[in-house]
């Protein structure tokens, strides 16, 4: 069965493409004969150039995007490493179907589409709802103080239904995708996994999640330092899978599916924050041209995330000090890929203008 | 006719008021409540919180938000400081109007207007245009490596010229306002106006424009070192007015009066780069209240931006590395304060969405 299911990932990775360099050229002549200076739209014109190749030299844009905000549960909770009880998991899923949430502000601001998904959240099935996705592979991970968060098939299912995902949203006609979570205690598996793909140490990594005064910080530390150590035997197998099924979790899984799966339909994927980069670090161990596709949201405040995110060379568009998740940066952030898409389509030539294109 | 001028510039700065600090716990305790981790939407909290002391205790709001894109030109210009002949500022007045301009692109796709504005810039009046405000009080500046950029009397109109923008804007019912400018060669008397304001000498604050290769910019540092030389008598007096004056332009004129009457009237105004944050430099030196109005989009490529937004302990909303100006970060930054408020109006509290507030 596992065998099976790590085929049908293995397909899904074979079949992502890098960007076609060559192409970016001509989407940089375009940028250049608008009526601006010559890169003066900075970022917003290699944001606009990377939609063009990821359009395969087509239009580039974003539109319409949705973003997936992925729920699971962690049996680490139990350790106390967060603020909030379990339970609050469930209760957002219900605040993100009633709209209530930062992740429902921002993407109805933006004009962008939030579906909700249960990966893995304790406490059984949801009523049936429109803006719920239900994949739950299980009612939460395993604690990974003790030994690992899920099976390899368990870890696989997640990953494949993330991937699952990504090919309906691009047979829908959707353009990008931004990734988004709620899971109580969840930085406390992705501190562990940026520890574990990046060989750093949780003194360095462990940061307050919600909002753990310094004690809760230092408890949180320990506990990810037994995970790292009860889980020692796959993180020294150095294989991205294995590391995943013993650190990971489902919603986790489930974005690094999303990550894969949009960089097979060529779609953009926009990655919040600490959870969400954790779950971009996966799947760019497992294929690192995810990261073509991808484009980072936001610096997130939780203070592990710039190494994190240093090691995978990327950039964060945004520093506003979010830490809440849910998909919160990834809405701002598609906003500024919407206006580097329009930049590129709707702005004048200077022929069209009849501007002077200056000596430069 | 000066000292009429001068006295109802006075008038305008009397009537600004300081944002009531007393107001601000009711604020932090309305975000705190809202379903998230306290603080864990970062500066988004800090803009909401003083959007709400700008709405004096009401609802936090920036729409309907408006963009003055302001035009001027300048006698330094024919020193060859800018890639661009002079005529490209009219050019792009007309680009302006017929929605070409990135500002253009970027204030559309955030809903937000622009209006133009001739404050000054050569070659004419304009014909009328619904989306051009002719304001114009000469043909371009003089050149300030030779003196006086313009009379006091002439710096004065461009100043109520942007106090009545202001004003007519809040007659409107607008809620916040973007600065914005076009004027070929203006990166040269902003430098000019921070090296005079801020005491920095032109050898640290010198940069590129529009894009000037280093022997250009060379030339550009021997221009501002002898504006700053034959307008020396201006600089020393300390007089924010005399220093306008003497190295300003009349879009920078107009656009810090549009900052000094957005302040009388409690209108948030979001600065765009390296050219409005001159204009900010004036105002602020004129009445320093109005920093508790402004929001700063975007730190400019422009490097000497930094030192002047430091020197005015301001910190800019964005990096993305932008240096058009016209308003394109403001139109951007402005979208942010949207999304701010809109956390602050349309969250549900804990209480509300049945979440548990967690042991912080």
């Amino acid at each position: 069965m596992s065998t099976k299911l790590r085929n049908r990932l293995d397909q899904a990775i074979n079949a992502i493409t890098p960007l076609d360099a060559t192409l970016e050229p001509a989407a940089r002549a375009h940028l250049d004969d608008l009526t601006k200076p010559k890169g003066s739209l900075g970022l917003l014109e290699d944001y606009a150039a990377r939609l063009t190749l990821i359009a395969e030299g087509g239009a580039p844009g974003i539109d319409p995007a949705r973003i997936y905000t992925i729920a699971g549960d962690h049996g680490v909770a139990k350790t106390g490493v967060s603020l909030f009880p379990q339970e609050v998991t469930r209760q957002m899923v219900a605040n993100f179907l009633t709209g209530g949430a930062g992740i429902n502000v921002l993407a109805k601001t933006g004009n962008i589409d939030v579906k909700v998904v249960d990966a893995g959240s304790a406490g059984g099935p949801y009523d049936e709802h429109p803006g719920l996705i239900q994949m739950k592979v299980a009612e939460g991970t395993e604690n990974i103080a003790e030994g690992p968060a899920m099976t390899e098939e368990q870890c696989l299912q997640a990953l494949l239904n993330g991937i699952e995902l990504a090919d309906k949203a691009a047979a829908e006609g959707l353009r990008a995708l931004g990734t988004g979570e709620m899971g109580i205690a969840n930085t406390t598996p992705s501190t562990a996994l940026y520890c574990a793909y990046f060989d750093i140490s949780p003194a360095e990594m462990t940061g307050p999640g919600t909002g753990l005064p310094a004690e809760g910080v230092s408890a949180k530390r320990e506990i990810i330092r037994k995970a790292l150590e009860v889980n020692a035997e796959a993180i020294d197998s150095q294989d991205p899978l294995r590391i995943l099924t013993a650190l990971g979790g489902y919603e986790i899984a489930t974005l690094a599916g999303l990550i894969i799966g949009a960089a097979k339909n060529r779609l953009a994927v926009v990655v919040d924050g600490f959870i969400s980069t954790a779950a971009f670090a996966a799947a760019w161990k497992l294929c690192p041209t995810v990261s073509d596709y991808a484009f980072f949201s936001h610096a997130s405040a939780e203070p592990g995330h710039v190494k994190a995110v240093q090691a995978m060379q990327a950039r964060p568009m945004l520093d506003l000090g979010l830490r809440l998740g849910e998909g919160t940066g990834a809405a701002i952030a598609l906003y500024l890929l919407r206006c580097a898409a329009n930049i590129y389509n709707d702005m004048a030539t200077f022929s069209q203008a009849g501007v002077d294109a200056g000596s430069n």
